[in-house]
């Protein structure tokens, strides 16, 4: 079976199926640093529409399950390809097909990098927003796929904000244009959204329109605050969301994640116990807005530092980004990824704090504090997430939920948090979700064992 | 069967159920001016989820089409109720459950007028971003079921944006809690997206937790610029939006429709032919970004007068949403709602112009002119579209779908739009949408019909 898969692919598609053990080996991992059961049959290297739509149309024939891949920088496990399954790679489908700054979109092919676009968008003034932390190395259509998030997302919105319409291949190899080009339209349901976040479930997107923001005007500041404990410093990122300044960015480092970035970028040792918030604001009102929130961070015990250079700012944000390359050198991390009311960031801290004491366990842990998005990291040696872990992250997603909040803000659900699905969504949603997922894939061929496994 | 329908409900609900012949006649029609076929069994005035999960238990035991309602002041006929439906109005369920400024969220109920909202919200400084010129008639579940957009959405976004959560209760009277309080948010799939703009054919919304904003500081400025036509006017909004200026509101009206909004209100009669921008920029940047603006229109031919009096700035805007009243005193209306892209808005008024003269008829047309969105109005006598409009109004939509556009912006589809559904969503998305439809309701009893109707 597996050989004459492989044999349809071939004849189909040439040089684009990659056996090779190095290649296939890849394919069963993401950055979260788990990996699949078994080996994928192959991994095909779509350049195109037609290369997608093949495959499906081979995948449907033989009944083969299909994993969708771009850069294979995912947190959830979403991407992972193993025993019995096809990888198709967009990663090759890297162009921008149409840029119109009179109407603000982008049309472009799903695998070219989120920082590359932007790179080429800056030249024209202009940029798409959502800003994960990978930015440099994952793709539009991954950002599509899991619904990324990212640093300045409440200014500037998530990707849901960002996509006006997305060109999808069905499991069966059909070909849909869904959303449209305009600022408004409301023909039918919207499919769009319902594929944005839906984590390769539902089918392949190959091409994606993209709504753009002009560069916005002006010199950024960044502030660097520090503060003697992480509850302060959360204590003070609401204080500065409830103050009415809104930032372009907040991020909040625990004293764990500050320590082992610097330890990765060689910097100085940190105080020890301090927890950093590191703003920045833009816009035409960056410096007097910059100013409020300084004053804001003091009145609430902090140090703080405003940087006017750009590049200074750069570093300070580098070490923000700096997190998940720093958790790597430590072993393999399970991120939670809660989000939670902004207003409920301290009683989060206060409830990680709790879960450390009670399990036993180190969770450095950062923030997108602006929007209460939360990263706590659970590290650990080898491959899998041992059980005193999986207890721990329980008991943490379970205090989100208390608090109002969801389990996963921007990373997605994977195979990392799909047993905790159905117990935000509830059976009845759970089912109806699994009804929806069969419309687009009545065979369950679209990366089946994600998301919705049982 | 309908006596049954009738007793079962009288049961459970009470004085709730409205079988008065002028509440019935009411339930017909929506400010379309179009009314369904036949009369309701009745109209159930619901006051609690518990009353909407009561209808629809019995709707499904019995299998009656539910046709929800609000304030019926939809304009495509998707919530008239015809023969042999109930007619589910949650116009009494107004209350506002929460409002948090620190979270920028509020939870509602449906029933609620968009402008009394946002009357509660303005005291604490807040407000709730969808405009639609019926905001002061119409309610939040109705802007949710259309996906309702407004003046001030290139700007400040659509219903889609501006709704984290609702609670849908399904045909067989299960409650569900759909999307979440949070910013971020990506646990399955995103139904709550999937539900704006749904028109009710998934379910009843029942509340609804909304993104909120905090009101933009600062004084308005409104200006008004008149062109010799209505080609200079629509090159001058997209000369606008080229500029990389933002209003908050960019609306054009033709010089049929000025006249008409004149007449009724009773102000002196406009020029001639003359076709008019009424625009207005908030924040900090008001006054010089209308400076700005008021070059690039004179530029282009316009006269301008730039008022800095708000009283001014509404009494400007208060001719644009008048245009609906004032087509009500010319007859009824099929109103056109095609969006383009932004630059295209030149090209579609010259459509528009050869649709009149092809078909020999006026068509009064009005634009949200800085999101490319129009609605172009054909004006006949009785109840019913005569032949001539329909073929008049198809020639029109498809060349907005030439032109990259889609043939409902933020009216939505109803019973007068769904001829075209097929033509611009293609077969193989319309069943896959019609599929999923029956995921959310397998017995058909949501709203058939409408949208969907072959």
């Amino acid at each position: 079976m597996s050989a004459d898969v492989l044999a349809l692919l071939r004849d189909a598609l040439g040089e684009r199926v990659d056996t090779r053990p190095a290649s296939l080996h890849d394919a069963r991992a993401d950055k979260s640093g788990h990996a699949a059961t078994g080996t994928p049959l192959a991994v095909v290297h779509a350049a195109s529409v037609d290369d997608v739509q093949a495959t499906l149309r081979i995948a449907t024939a033989t009944r083969t399950p299909v994993v969708t891949r771009g850069a294979g920088t995912g947190l959830a496990g979403g991407a992972n390809a193993g025993g019995g399954e096809i990888a198709l790679s967009v990663r090759d489908m890297t162009r921008i097909l149409e840029v119109r700054a009179d109407d603000l979109i982008a049309v472009v092919e799903p695998g070219i990098l989120n920082g590359d676009l932007n790179a080429a968008l800056a030249a024209q003034g202009l940029w798409w927003a959502p800003d994960p932390a990978s930015r440099a190395i994952s793709t539009v259509g991954g950002n599509i796929a899991t619904g990324a998030g990212g640093l300045l997302c409440a200014k500037y919105g998530v990707v849901r904000d960002a996509v006006l319409g997305v060109d999808l291949v069905l499991a069966d190899g059909r070909l849909l244009h869904l959303g449209h080009r305009s600022v408004k339209g409301v023909t039918g349901l919207d499919l769009t959204s319902l594929i944005i976040g839906s984590e390769g479930t539902l089918g392949v997107v190959v091409g994606a329109t993209l709504k753009l923001r002009r560069a916005v005007p002006g010199e950024v500041r960044t502030l660097a605050a520090t503060f003697p404990d992480v509850r302060t410093a959360a204590v003070a990122s609401a204080a500065v969301t409830a103050s009415g300044v809104q930032p372009a960015i907040m991020e909040l480092m625990d004293a764990a994640s500050l320590a082992a970035v610097h330890r990765l970028l060689q910097l100085p040792a940190p105080t020890p116990g301090a927890a950093q918030l590191t703003i920045q604001t833009d816009g035409p009102a960056a410096a007097t807005e910059a100013e409020a929130i300084a004053d804001v961070l003091r009145g609430v015990g902090g140090t703080v530092a405003v940087a006017a250079d750009a590049a200074e700012g750069e570093r300070l944000l580098t070490v923000r980004r700096s997190m998940h390359p720093a958790m790597e050198t430590l072993g393999t991390s399970l991120i939670e990824d809660v989000s939670v009311p902004r207003s409920a960031l301290p009683a989060m801290f206060d409830e990680i704090a709790r879960v450390e004491r009670e399990h036993g366990l180190a969770i450095p842990t950062v923030a997108h504090a602006g929007d209460g998005n939360l990263h706590p990291n659970f590290v650990f040696a080898g491959p899998d997430v041992p059980p005193e872990v999986w207890a721990a992250a329980d008991d943490l997603f379970r205090a989100a939920l208390r608090l109002g909040g969801t389990l996963t803000g921007e990373h997605g659900v994977g195979v990392l948090k799909r047993r905790w699905l159905v117990d935000e969504l509830g059976e009845d949603q759970w089912e109806l979700q699994r009804g929806i997922q069969r419309v687009f894939d009545p065979l369950g061929i679209m990366n089946p064992g994600k998301v919705f496994a049982p």
